[in-house]
């Protein structure tokens, strides 16, 4: 559409905020889809973590809000458009991560009229605070994703990585503050895979 | 993981849904995404359609509920695993459509324990009914959504099926009755895209 389409300069902003968004399509994780085809991105990632705050919502460790879980799992990925995915195993990358998303919050939330700006960069300043009983619900959701995703995919990802089992344990310990039914799983998933190689058994040396 | 890694029965349904939907990823649209590179998939598009009711909340007729409305977004393509896309200007497989959708609803929703299953199915009949003020305009951000990929990418999607002017009108019509205000945006898109040429003008014929 050319600049005058849109009249209203509220709508207009509206727009091009969605517009801009559609980038996270582009942003892949280390994780697989479960045929194994490719890579997974953002937006499909985010899509399934509220699928799961739908159907795992039970398992909370406090009775969540889960309108508010739901929003904060389908923005928490939003400022990789211009930061990009960091890996969780990736300790040099992880120095930068969070100045990078810094700043990718003030450009992207601001597309939209300030008082939507504001309403999203408070969502994605909970769920990186990760201290309301909703951020640690969200948190244990976006953990559990990609264990379930890899194990269904015969732990490619953790064999692609050299994953051992004492990162895998150190990265899923945050599940609990979110769920002790879901850590649970988390790490019956890991036991097995170290069981089965695709996760290399204690601290990689043998 | 193997069969007796999780021994709650009800747990170990949740996590079956939860993977089953994975495939959603690989139910293409006929909508690119915004840079040209691909088409779009299912799971992208219903995260898409959730961020689009959080940020256009507002121009819905009437005071909608937004987690009602973004759960109706989240879910309505998911029989699309089994049912495949059903372009919405191919008139012959539309004539298919509902019955192959119905089989597909009672498959996948009934992975889940029986009281979610009837849930989510609740939730997908009353989108297909699209008679609640959130299912019209949950349809209204569904109809919407297309027309803002395609209008980013240049129209290609119309030029692609040779899409005709009152194809478009006929299709946008039914968002009137979620949202006079996107309504409005969607025909003054489709006025602009069919004077660039890349949707035929009229009902096609010269």
């Amino acid at each position: 559409m050319n600049e005058n389409t849109i009249a209203d300069s509220r709508l207009k902003q509206q727009i091009n905020f969605i517009s801009e968004i559609d980038k996270i399509k582009n942003i892949f994780r280390q994780t697989y889809v479960s045929n194994l085809s490719r890579q997974e991105n953002d937006a499909e990632h985010s899509w399934h973590l509220a699928l799961m705050a739908m159907v795992l919502k039970e398992y909370a460790n406090e009775d969540v809000d889960l309108l508010h879980v739901m929003q904060l799992v389908l923005i928490h990925d939003m400022v990789e458009i211009d930061a990009g995915d960091t890996y969780a195993y990736d300790p040099e990358a992880n120095k930068t991560k969070r100045e990078r998303e810094l700043k990718a919050a003030e450009r992207i939330f601001h597309i939209l009229p300030d008082d939507q700006a504001d309403w999203i960069r408070a969502l994605w300043d909970e769920y990186e605070a990760g201290e309301t009983k909703e951020a640690k619900f969200a948190l244990s959701l976006d953990i559990l994703h990609p264990i379930l995703m890899n194990d269904l995919g015969n732990g490619l990802a953790w064999v692609d990585h050299d994953v051992t089992e004492k990162q895998a344990r150190d990265r899923v310990a945050r599940v609990k503050a979110g769920s002790e039914a879901l850590f649970d799983l988390c790490s019956q998933i890991i036991t097995e895979n170290v069981a089965e190689g695709n996760i290399l058994p204690g601290d990689g040396t043998k």
